[in-house]
């Protein structure tokens, strides 16, 4: 008789964004004549620029004639799209990274969820609270969490890191035991990021304790900021610590044409073993390459028009961040994010937990967010927003707030 | 100290199609003058159809305009995608799947590779015997295989199903433990076919041993015989013992474009949990949707059009089968496959071995295939030719053959 994973039955039952979206239907079906505004769910609303579109129609064409059709792409992307990366990312931000050390793929959820197959099932992780839930959900697949507390709404294998207002939503190094470390920034959901002597810290702090730092950088191109790293490969050392993950979904709005990239640098070396290999082995075994089209796209995004335009939208979302926090500023709120980060992070007036401001605001003014302590219990009490609206659904939303 | 997995570790060393390009392109480089023909890796040729094309161009537009674009896939895929799957694949044939039980992805090897997430690690796995080696490799990364041994290429915890010429290429039902069993028929790499009676008497003994059954049917598109199933779900059962796979990789030319599908029905309980909502779990946790763009180019597969357009396509492969068939049965070699299947699996001439015969074509007459053994013990003497190549090039290849 065959066997399920049992961890599976281990997950908490309801996923954040389901829940969600069931109050949202239910709210909309009782008050049909409500026009609700939506800054919830992180997805981007602008079209794809015009220099990708351009590339897409392009290498379709290629695809429809014999001579320039694609077969099956190389399993860890096209030289192509990964020379661009290699220049663009890093060597213009003074990192060198060859193109052997990127792997194209899907997105970076498929490499976030995907990336625990390289290593054994006894490894305690450490993540940051709150949290964007795949890191833990994945890990939890895996056998590697322990068991569930529903009170405590804690995994008894890991490590949680509180990031708090206190803290600069920049967690303290553990003193317990942390394997694989996650961390994030600029940060989803709190919108903050780290400080290049801040990530540093954690660099040293994992090269001393044998640690590995799987760094998500998704939201990279949306920090203003000197002095704030756009990859931990500017922390001195880090190569051999860390491997990072990269989006083209918030950067070039690519999150219903996915694409994104691991780096697994060819320093990080564990028992003689290169994670290079093994990464490289578990993408050609249980992946089969990204779609040429999708990655002649992406080697648009690098092209001096692409960077113009990719710019330019995340520009616009970052106006609508500046004025939401501002405004919510202004109007008495404890604001955080939206600096370098699309997240607005704010704290729940008059001591509502996150859930009832999640109803007030949706019940009241008709505004839909997404309750902080759904992404772990440190983010009770706040409340995120997101910049990926309009500029006009972003004044909208900001007048009705400020009405109640 | 973090620790990688293991299993990745007892991997044998080289991947069967490594191994071949490191020889072919030893021999290129030796001798540039001479003009190979390429009748190894399973890889399509011809371009993508018109209607394909058009779809593409459609949706790429789309993505284009504010009013259109696309953010964010539903995980499991886009409905218009999974009724026409429904509708064309299965209730067309008589079999009755709801589109909850289809769950788009991109491709089927990656289904392969991941579907072992929702199965505990004490499960014995059974394949066919030479096999498509995406199976085992996912199973051994897993810890599910045991000890691998390098003489007799084989896994101490799996159960190797022979596939002879004797057996017509249809294995014997187990007699040691089978708890999942990878079945792929029309067959990558032997070219042979269950009949209806011979996946039935599958069907029964999973039901009776309480067994599951992965199908991988990505080639049903070349079956041109009656009686032989294009879905294990014709198969009075299959539903409570059964996951299907599949491909727009091999009908449509997508191998490079990226589109399949797995059906979990929702049948398939075991110990009271539902298949349908483990594996609904792990895509929503570890995978982000396939391309918009993409689905909208497997839509077009299924419109007047495109099924017109994927025949012909099928079709002039099969030509290719049945030119490269016949003309090696004429010529005194022992074929077979290629009927129901783009891939023919010959024996090797006077005793050679699969790699003795790889190198005699590839030396003798600039003719690349694949040696039977590098898919399994069983294929040891035998050799594969595809028939994704050029009408052109099948028949000089075939004329080449001959000549020896």
């Amino acid at each position: 008789m065959y066997k399920i994973n049992e961890n599976y039955c281990k997950l908490p039952g309801s996923y954040l964004f389901s829940t969600i979206a069931k109050k949202v239907s239910a709210f909309s079906a009782a008050n049909p004549d409500k026009k609700l505004i939506r800054l919830g769910i992180g997805d981007v609303t602008l079209p794809l620029p015009p220099s990708v579109i351009k590339a897409l129609h392009s290498a379709v064409d290629e695809m429809g004639a014999a001579e320039t059709f694609k077969g099956y792409a190389p399993d860890q992307g096209y030289e192509f799209l990964r020379s661009a990366i290699a220049k663009n990312d890093y060597k213009n931000r003074g990192v060198d990274i060859s193109i052997d050390e990127i792997f194209i793929s899907d997105g970076a959820k498929s490499d976030s969820g995907n990336i625990g197959d390289i290593f054994d099932a006894d490894n305690r992780i450490a993540v940051c609270d709150p949290v964007y839930p795949v890191y833990v959900d994945a890990n939890a697949m895996s056998g590697r969490t322990g068991e569930y507390d529903k009170a405590l709404e804690k995994w008894s294998n890991v490590t949680y890191m509180p990031c708090t207002a206190e803290n600069g939503f920049v967690p303290e190094l553990p003193k317990e035991r942390a394997d694989i470390i996650y961390l994030c920034y600029p940060n989803n959901p709190t919108g903050a990021t780290a400080t290049k002597e801040q990530l540093q810290a954690w660099v040293d702090f994992a090269r001393r304790n044998g640690s590995i730092i799987i760094y998500d950088a998704a939201y990279e191109a949306y920090i203003t900021e000197e002095n704030i790293p756009h990859s931990i490969y500017e922390c001195e050392g880090a190569k051999g610590c860390a491997i990072e993950i990269r989006s083209f979904s918030k950067n070039a709005g690519f999150t219903g044409t996915r694409l994104g990239f691991t780096v697994v640098p060819k320093a990080l070396v564990c028992g003689g073993v290169s994670l290079n290999s093994l990464w490289a082995r578990r993408q050609g075994t249980k992946f089969n390459g990204a779609p040429y089209i999708v990655q002649k796209a992406g080697e648009a995004v690098y092209s001096a028009e692409g960077q113009a335009e990719t710019k330019a939208m995340v520009a616009y979302y970052m106006n609508n961040a500046k004025v939401i926090r501002e405004g919510l500023a202004a109007a008495g709120f404890t604001v955080f994010g939206g600096v370098n980060a699309p997240y607005i992070w704010l704290k729940t007036p008059d001591g509502m937990t996150s859930w009832e401001f999640f109803d007030y605001l949706l019940e009241k003014v008709n505004v839909v967010g997404t309750p902080g302590s759904g992404f772990g219990p440190s983010g009770e009490g706040y409340f995120r927003l997101t910049a990926f609206g309009s500029l006009e659904n972003s004044l909208e939303a900001l007048k009705r707030i400020k009405s109640l």
